[in-house]
């Protein structure tokens, strides 16, 4: 498959399929992916870039050029899928409207990623992950109640955006498989963000309520939240009676089971706070988050230590899902770690087989091999720098 | 395809797959799925349920009995794909091993969604969404620096895993048509959210760094930002000089384009805090939404209302985008308004096509016409309440 996508959202997309066995062929321009600038950089080379982008192939084009579109034709005609993420319309005024793809290749899929989607009064619009967390309602139910709006850290809008095309692909390569057709995919990071807001958008459009922030709380179950510890913060969620009972004798309060005020999960969400929250955590704050794993993972309710970056990196049980690769980096000059794949197929391999492609690298083999072109005729190409 | 999970993460999973076409079977237990009596409710029923398994067909199985296991083996052999998220352990426990679905049908695809993964020390340890957000690191980068991590609103631990599994089966479906293999596959939330951290990662992993909470800034561009409006917030980010000179004169500071103190990107996120921020809020907190608006958006640069779930809900673009779809619901008795698919298809329908299934609704149909069961082996089974 062609990629022409730069950032993030259409390379993650690609990544997962590169990651998979996808024969992924990224396509950039002169300049290259702007993410090649990215930090982190090490020995002045793009982390970032190397994350995103281990696993495909690369060339490098000048699509302003008639020979560079030219090459991109005879590509098209010889690949699965197509995807962009330019600006709407941008790849249409270039010379490749779907109509244009498939008379190129008939069976082409074709995926855009944008911020708003393809048609609309904001199509047009730019956006970046955060325009998309604020206008799906995603920032209203983020964060605490007496507090601002707050975005959720990783850019959901971009990399969800790129798996749900990822997903689209996918489907259609199936589908063709049946149909013998191609298909146009359109994913917007707005209506990505939209769609994964749950019960807050049915909490409005069937009981008509509008949900607003609750830091770390679960409206339906209680006690479920955050706590600190002696030495740090942690979850726990008691989301049945039995739970509940047991959290209350490992505290030493088993008269809080029969409480009328706890007695019930609906008794326990009505009467959380301020109370029972400042009893739980008047008892987490003495102990340490290894005396707090052990009391209350160690009776099977659901519990989690609230991790900083590197303390997750090295969790054990990362380090056995293979969740951190090591691939050296050509360009870097060093082997880095860099996150796996999160879709665990057994029996097959769990690693990069290569490492993200200098700018250009895969010219000639991809021209000749896939385009067609000779030697003499990639000499002059590159002589006249389209590529 | 069987799809034997409940609550969110599997049923959002399948949900996607039913909502492009794939037959999803969703098989309960005699007491159904436990989302049944997840708000919001109406009419005693809940919209929940309704929401995630549309375009579903369900039946009604009881595996502790022997007939009820029977059934599913005949079930697996005439289908594609096996989908679960019990606890991990619990489907094997009942008879259907991998190796024992493979037994039964050599090309299933069988998937599983877990907290922490098949294998490693936590696989056993249960997991709610929050504690998925708290120990992949994204509680810690998630809020702001001078108060608690805060999770992100909407599950992502569990609608992402779901949406990992679904690309993972279309994969596997379609590897399938080059090898004639089937798949297991393997997907944890935990590792779900760990993929998605980003640069957050590999600026540890590279760079040694442990990136912390910093609220609605992004690090390297600025101003980037939520500020108040007079009757509202808003999200705008300045991703290029041009932007921040535009909108420098757009609030009548010219003066600042040249400042040394914010003349290059790299200036103005040294300094953006608490100066820059002070300077574009005082202008800010003057303007209404709709003004700020016409004058950010209007020259071009990003920005977005933050939007509470209502207002997020009657957006023109999502209605455009036809992110909500109008269905039936038999058991609420009315129509309600549910998140349609963010995956489109140009030329395909968008809409649903069925609504969410009763308990045990297609229990005949599919017996008789999956799993070759006649209309007396049927009326036995029911006679037995084994369906």
């Amino acid at each position: 498959m062609l990629d022409l996508t730069q950032a993030y959202s259409g390379p993650f997309c690609t990544m997962h399929l590169a990651d998979h066995g996808a024969e992924v062929i990224k396509v950039e321009s002169l300049s290259g992916d702007q993410c090649r600038t990215w930090g982190p950089l090490k020995n002045g080379h793009s982390a970032y870039y190397a994350y995103i982008n281990r696993n495909k192939r690369g060339i490098r084009l000048d699509l302003k050029t008639e020979r560079g579109k030219e090459a991109l034709r005879r590509l098209i005609a010889n690949v699965d899928v197509v995807c962009e993420n330019f600006r709407v319309g941008t790849f249409e005024k270039l010379g490749f409207s779907y109509e244009k793809l498939k008379e190129i290749n008939p069976r082409i899929i074709y995926g855009s990623i944008s911020g708003f989607g393809l048609d609309g009064p904001l199509a047009h619009r730019p956006c970046y992950d955060i325009v998309a967390q604020a206008m799906s309602g995603l920032m209203s139910v983020t964060g605490y109640p007496d507090q601002d709006c707050v975005k959720a850290g990783p850019s959901f809008g971009d990399n969800y955006s790129g798996t749900y095309l990822a997903l689209g692909i996918c489907m259609a390569l199936y589908q063709r498989e049946r149909t013998g057709e191609g298909q146009r995919l359109d994913v917007a990071m707005l209506d990505t963000l939209f769609s994964v807001m749950e019960n807050f958008i049915i909490s409005y459009t069937v009981a008509g309520l509008v949900p607003g922030r609750m830091g770390n709380i679960d409206p339906g179950i209680a006690p479920f939240d955050s706590f600190h510890a002696k030495d740090g913060a942690f979850v726990m969620g008691c989301g049945t009676d039995r739970f509940w009972a047991d959290f209350c004798r490992i505290i030493g309060r088993e008269d809080l089971i029969d409480q009328p005020a706890y007695r019930t999960n609906v008794d326990r969400c009505r009467n959380y706070l301020p109370e029972l929250k400042r009893v739980i955590e008047d008892w987490s704050s003495q102990y340490t988050l290894d005396q707090l794993e052990e009391m209350i993972a160690g009776a099977g309710i659901p519990f989690g230590r609230i991790l900083d970056v590197r303390q997750a990196s090295e969790l054990e049980q990362l380090r056995v899902r293979k969740m951190l690769w090591e691939v050296y980096d050509p360009a870097i000059g060093e082997v880095i770690r860099i996150p796996g794949s999160p879709i665990k197929m057994h029996g097959r391999g769990d690693e990069a087989r290569s490492a993200a492609p200098s700018l250009g690298q895969d010219n000639r083999t991809v021209l000749r091999e896939i385009a067609g072109y000779t030697d003499e005729e990639i000499d002059a190409m590159e002589a006249e720098h389209v590529i």
